[in-house]
């Protein structure tokens, strides 16, 4: 009998081409799916609550596959993580309902964008940093950071959306940390659009740089239009942090 | 004319068989020497203040090299960061004595080893920590530190000693620090004999796991001889963090 199981899962993205898998290239989707493959001896296919980008990490992405109902799931997790690579572990699983989808059932996802402040490379900070020179005015990145909280249409943040792709999205917090050098966004919404995130804390950066007024971030959800934010945050700041079900798992 | 500089430097160690030149392999020194020669159009020598191993990274590395004195030290800063690989980078540079040795004239070396506590696999944590299941008494790691302070002979925290290599060192200092699932060593001494940091650490988690007693681990020292601790801590959780001249460069 199979059992089907939902996994807590962590990746450094750095080396991989994004979650989802591709004819061409390694992907954490791809990764998984061999594991459950070595594990089960049977073809397998491993779902996931989030698509990250390429680099982009994830401390709390979550994952569904089935597999023989004689293996105690923590049992499972040892054994993926022996056949997983070093960039990709299990920090956990339990058991769902043969019905539960981990991407449809999500009620919210929680990802974290760190920025470091410094002149120069930082090595040992740059893989899950983005390193920036300059000063960043907090308060006024806080400011416009509250006009993202709600129901609104998003589109102006998007990246490439399908034809009649639904933008509306309801951010249930867009919070700036400050700690001594590093400036921490934490944004928690229902879902994501394409790069929403990532042209999110791009454009509150500028806003930080006093390159955007508050105003004309606000401006921005008003009268949504896609591409009028700059460049977006690069992946490697970001991370997946949390994925929230109701009631949790 | 040429200018002697000297330079501080991080990097990380993941993917270097450390820090000295190897005939074969890519090295810390390898990749320096490689940029300033890009810089100088000439062959260059770079050398460090201290040789870290395969593995271990830095943020305080100090090392030397010349190069021509219209050259001001910030222009080779950013010059030589262009040309080195994302791993390494300098971070600041000021011009030396003809005479001066970075190795020689240093007085002190200040290692970190981290240590998370946490069960399974941790990708995000893994590249600069050593992550290690199960429980720490802090007070009795601390207790066994304070034996290390002081003038001794190291040798039995040391691997692969040469033929009448002298193994008496001075350790300024050697604290625990804790902070939620980390534990931190700091350890501080006028020069360190070949896995000395490594070989402490390991040896200190013994005692932390109750594997040896405080009373054991200060007998290491009264009894000094090599190869009587167990497995040297591995090299990811290990960072130069400093390196301290006197007067301070």
């Amino acid at each position: 009998e199979l059992q089907k199981l939902a996994a807590l899962v962590e990746y450094d993205g750095t080396e991989f081409i994004g979650f989802q898998r591709q004819p061409v290239g390694r992907t954490v989707q791809g990764e998984l799916e061999k594991a459950v493959r070595q594990l089960a001896g049977t073809e397998a296919s491993v779902h996931g609550a989030s698509r990250t980008d390429a680099g982009v990490h994830a401390c709390g992405q979550v994952v569904s596959f089935w597999i023989r109902d004689n293996l105690a799931p923590h049992v499972v997790v040892r054994a993926l993580n022996h056949f997983l690579p070093g960039d990709v572990a299990l920090r956990g699983a339990c058991v769902i309902d043969r019905d539960f989808d981990v991407r449809r059932r999500a009620v919210a996802r929680a990802y974290r964008y760190c920025v470091r402040l410094g002149d120069g490379r930082m090595p040992l900070q740059s893989r899950f940093c983005f390193v920036m020179d300059g000063k960043l005015n907090i308060m006024r990145m806080r400011q416009a950071a509250k006009s993202l909280t709600g129901m609104h249409d998003f589109a102006s943040f998007a990246s490439s959306l399908e034809d009649d792709e639904p933008t509306v999205r309801v951010v249930h917090e867009a919070r700036v940390v400050r700690k001594a050098d590093v400036v921490e966004f934490w944004i928690t919404a229902n879902a994501f659009l394409r790069h929403q995130v990532r042209n999110t804390v791009g454009q509150l950066l500028r806003v930080g740089m006093g390159k955007c007024s508050v105003e004309e971030f606000a401006a921005l959800l008003q009268a949504p239009r896609q591409g009028v934010t700059g460049p977006a945050a690069p992946a490697r700041g970001l991370c997946l942090a949390r994925v929230r079900y109701e009631p949790s798992l």
